[in-house]
């Protein structure tokens, strides 16, 4: 497979690998990482004019979408979260009171998908916020991986994607039910969250299944979300580049196996784009049936 | 007990107590928290400038402080380190092979210590770096809470104290196995890791507890570290001013029954400094009997 972003981010996570001893049941790369036992967990850090904005954003929402990016690791491994602690280095001109806020909408979104905060570590210093969750998750039975996708699976989208920075990078509701249900009702291959991209993010599963995927370009339409045609009319790029190239909409990419039963997944949200192919190369096909390599938009954070 | 330090960040982390609810085993604000079955867990993030200068420290020692301090707040409670992750916010101006050596520290120092690093999250930003390590680990049966110290209980240090700015911060070794054999072998009552200065360590101990302690002046001279009195030369305050008040010492400080064994006690390099009282004061007793409140210098991080 071509490789989809050549940057010294995936380098450099290739190399930290070596440092980080896999686990026989799950190894290095995942969503989420084992623990001990049943339990799996993982972090994610947010960074002041990277990850949200303070100038525009209230604390409150930009608290919760610290919580919810790490719940969608949760629900991108179909497990239940149990729980999560919260590191910040504040801004100094950060007020104690927007500092409790701050918290409070970490606290909240945890609560309200079963997930109690339970402790950090407080620090202020005289450069932008950072906040740091930490989240742990029990494994089901049926844990979803994204090394487990195979020729012949179908590919699966949860929600519409693209243009999630009007907004819906801060309110999305992290896919956790429906993470756990696919887990224990559905033929799942691989799965992942849209994170930096679905096309990237996609790339990811392929790559670590040794796959490749065809998406179908007329069953993309109709999961180009509106705010893809928004931003799309000040960008110069098409909604669709946006549905594939934007990051942080949180919905699942999963693959299923040929017996999915496609009314049961209907039914659960999720929407068919395209299938595993065993070539090993990623490819966008039109409607007239002209495929071209798709494009890889996503965003990688260190380069 | 008169309050130590009424600045921002007490009332903040008390004000945040109330949106992580405790478990019946372990209340909120010891140095770890309860995850699930006999795991503990806690994060501590460092940042440069503050708890690191990437100007002067090889980017290999900062990594291992950022898992050295995480491993002494299991050392705190006598538990046993079980895995880590690290999560990275590196200034883009970094080179990759710095955020390797970074990392490397990180997971060389877990290893060390029998804690793997088992993920992260590594991004980069326009801003000096900052570092979040997450530690989980096995609780014992003797488990060393701060809450747990008792009129009557003598005061012991693992080892001297002060000045650990000339460079022992960055190199100095958790007590692990110390707090493991104290929490199997001795009748403990609180402990808590020197992380913020002696003085507001021990602070916070009485203040979960309940309870004072007087400080022998007399004894805890042997303890003031040889880089206190180094420090003392250039910054007008006293070596023993340095012992109290300096933090970043990770030394272990523990309250033990009357009945703890001093042979055992110092064989496991323990030394008595004091005792714990009813009366909630704080007081450092003289050569010559005279005392007066412990100067409470220690450094906060939230104002």
């Amino acid at each position: 497979m071509a490789s989809p972003a050549p940057k010294g981010e995936r380098q450099l996570v290739r190399r930290l690998g070596g440092l980080c001893p896999g686990t026989p049941e799950l190894p290095f790369g995942d969503d989420l990482a084992a623990l001990a036992g049943d339990l799996l967990w993982s972090c994610d850090m947010l960074m002041d004019g990277v990850d949200f904005d303070s100038r525009s954003h209230p604390w409150r929402l930009i608290g919760r979408k610290a919580m919810a990016v790490n719940l969608s690791d949760c629900a991108a491994m179909g497990a239940r979260p149990a729980g999560a602690l919260c590191a910040v280095a504040l801004a100094d001109a950060l007020s104690a009171e927007a500092a409790y806020e701050l918290m409070a909408g970490v606290a909240e979104c945890g609560a309200e998908f079963g997930c109690p905060l339970r402790g950090g570590d407080t620090n202020s210093w005289p450069q932008p916020t950072v906040i740091s969750v930490t989240i742990a998750a029990h494994a089901g039975p049926g844990l979803l991986r994204r090394d487990q996708a195979r020729p012949g699976d179908t590919v699966w989208l949860s929600g519409p994607v693209g243009g999630s920075l009007l907004g819906r990078h801060l309110t999305f509701s992290p896919r956790v039910d429906l993470g756990l249900r696919i887990a224990a009702e559905l033929p799942a291959g691989a799965a992942i969250d849209v994170s930096d991209g679905l096309a990237i993010d996609l790339a990811r599963v392929c790559e670590a299944s040794g796959v490749g995927a065809s998406i179908d370009a007329v069953a993309l339409e109709p999961l180009i979300h509106p705010d893809a045609h928004i931003r799309s009319r000040t960008t110069g790029r098409t909604p669709r580049e946006h549905a594939l190239g934007d990051g942080e909409d949180f919905e699942l990419l999963v693959t299923l196996r040929p017996n999915a039963p496609t009314e049961r997944c209907e039914a659960l949200g999720l929407r068919c784009i395209g299938r595993i192919t065993a070539d090993r190369e990623l490819r966008l096909v039109e409607a007239d049936g002209a495929s071209h390599p798709l494009p890889i938009l996503g965003w990688e954070h260190f380069r």
